[in-house]
């Protein structure tokens, strides 16, 4: 390395959150950084993807990911940049994402970095609709939800990182897409911006009426990332055979009661429906495919990625509370660093 | 007709039920029976049907089927003898099934009856294995549940019409059948009669723990007749990638307060598992093939029907709600008259 030793800040989990996690979980810690050995490669962070799925994390027990252990570095998907390299494949000044942890460098084997171009799309690109929000969309509604041309698919969350991409695959697949979000603001972004046929504002309207009059043949394809009531809604204006996904569940990650379940499951019975949970990691055989489709149709206008990037690694805690608050539009990235 | 024509007694919805059906939601009518018209055909009821399902029906509100009008004769499944027909295929004496309704005669089309052998099996066997419970039974598990051998295919409500039938098909696939039920008398009945390979009495044990006992690596399939705390249990121990058929939440049925969701819903995401809804009826064009199959493992020894049958067609509203209080083993029959 060049230089002397950077030093590496750190936010480290301190303790199990009970409800919405605040300052108290968190530790931050600073080490030096040490060299890479053979094999390894020093990473300086510049983004870092905040999502949802952080809060599931942070709990303790059996998930689709082990927890973060309490004292380990926070969990995080970033890009950045290499400063030092073990490895043949991977030079000082090649960009890379990979799990980096909310640190401001990170020190991985090469095999935990994919190689990234920043001259195709710019580096948040590789955190939203090129990262794992853009491939759960894909996955989640291409393979689980199979939607024929002419159908309706509802998405919630539709703002967010995973729920605008959904919208916009399903009207490139040739159905009706209809978002369901919270705020005239958030509504407007994803008719006016990304070609939404409907836009249903949770916050100022019944839900359950909305979707009568938005879906009239009923929901072919529910794209669920939020749970509670609005899956409840959803349930109840199924059309026969009718698919949900099973993405996530945001209003439910910080309940600090029992998680509500779908009352209204029984619509599956009525319909004939089914309702599947995925996880975005059993599809990584595929990446590359999808990554290079949703690629092409950005380079055809066809599919915009929008990133809500917000600066300053100190501020990470405030930061990642915005997500449950619903103040991000689109994918929420914190810049941790300039290139 | 070769007599002075019959009087034919009736239930009949006289009012949409709050809870449990009492009496009082019904109303006995006396009427004397017509002649079958050219192309109808009348039928002396013998067995009837009764199922969960009848509680559903009794409801108001779009299902999977349009609910019992009120002053209309109770919807029922059952058995019977042709005593006048209209129609050139039945001649009086033969046996027939369909829905013949709560009442003691039923004149109905030709098309609205299947001609069954008494020779092959005892009538109320029609209702139970070679009926609708042994159709659900077999396409809910094979055609959703899909199981395969080694695997483990959990049924609650396994003493019941339906359930009963699952465990055993399970057994015939080479999978592991543990039943959930109701009390010792059932547990043995499903291990001892009926060669399931576990029991577990919902009354007297911590669900959730035996689930985690009797299925050491978790549920493949679970196919669930009843819903409620029992489906949220099954939820917390799924295999990876399990299927759960939801064919009926008898638990839920006669709640006067909202049904209870699946609280643990979020398994689904963390098992990449399945929830689908399904209905009997939607396999119409195959009930040949699966009751050819059923009554070849029945001819083997493979398949035990199991009816558990009442008299007198008066009796009919404190037999129903035999089915709310567990007190049935096997598929409840009510008897209604002597072939």
């Amino acid at each position: 390395m060049p230089e002397h030793n950077p030093t590496n800040r750190q936010f480290r989990l301190a303790a199990r959150p009970v409800g919405l996690p605040d300052r108290s979980v968190w530790q931050v810690t600073e080490e030096s950084v040490a060299d890479p050995k053979p094999g390894e490669v020093l990473v300086k962070v510049l983004y870092l993807s905040l999502d949802p799925a952080m809060r599931g994390w942070m709990n303790e027990g059996k998930s689709y990911v082990p927890p973060v252990a309490i004292g380990a570095v926070m969990r995080a998907v970033g890009v950045g940049v290499v400063v030092a390299s073990g490895h043949p494949d991977l030079a000082p000044g090649d960009h890379v994402t990979g799990i980096l942890g909310v640190q401001e460098y990170a020190l991985l084997p090469r095999a935990a970095l994919q190689k990234i171009d920043a001259s195709k799309a710019p580096l948040p690109v590789y955190l939203a609709a090129l990262g794992w929000p853009g491939l759960t969309a894909y996955f989640g509604l291409l393979d689980i939800g199979k939607p024929q041309a002419g159908e309706t698919v509802v998405v919630s969350g539709a703002a967010g990182a995973v729920g605008s991409i959904v919208g916009q695959i399903a009207r490139i697949s040739g159905c009706r897409a209809v978002g369901i979000a919270g705020g005239p603001e958030k509504c407007a972004f994803i008719t006016q911006e990304l070609g939404f046929d409907a836009a249903i504002d949770y916050k100022g309207e019944d839900v359950k009426k909305a979707l009568r009059k938005h879906c009239p043949k009923g929901i072919d394809v529910y794209f669920d990332n939020v749970g509670g009531e609005i899956l409840d809604a959803a349930l109840t204006q199924l059309a026969m055979h009718a698919r949900i996904i099973v993405c996530g569940a945001i209003s439910q990650y910080n309940n600090t009661t029992a998680v509500k379940g779908p009352a209204n499951y029984l619509s599956l019975l009525v319909n004939r429906a089914t309702m599947t949970g995925m996880v975005v990691l059993d599809y990584a055989a595929r990446f590359g495919e999808a990554a290079r489709e949703m690629a092409g149709w950005m380079a055809a206008g066809k599919l915009k990625s929008k990133e809500d990037i917000v600066s300053g690694f100190e501020t990470f805690p405030e930061r990642l509370l915005m997500l449950f608050n619903g103040e991000n539009l689109g994918k929420l990235v914190l810049k941790v660093a300039d290139g």
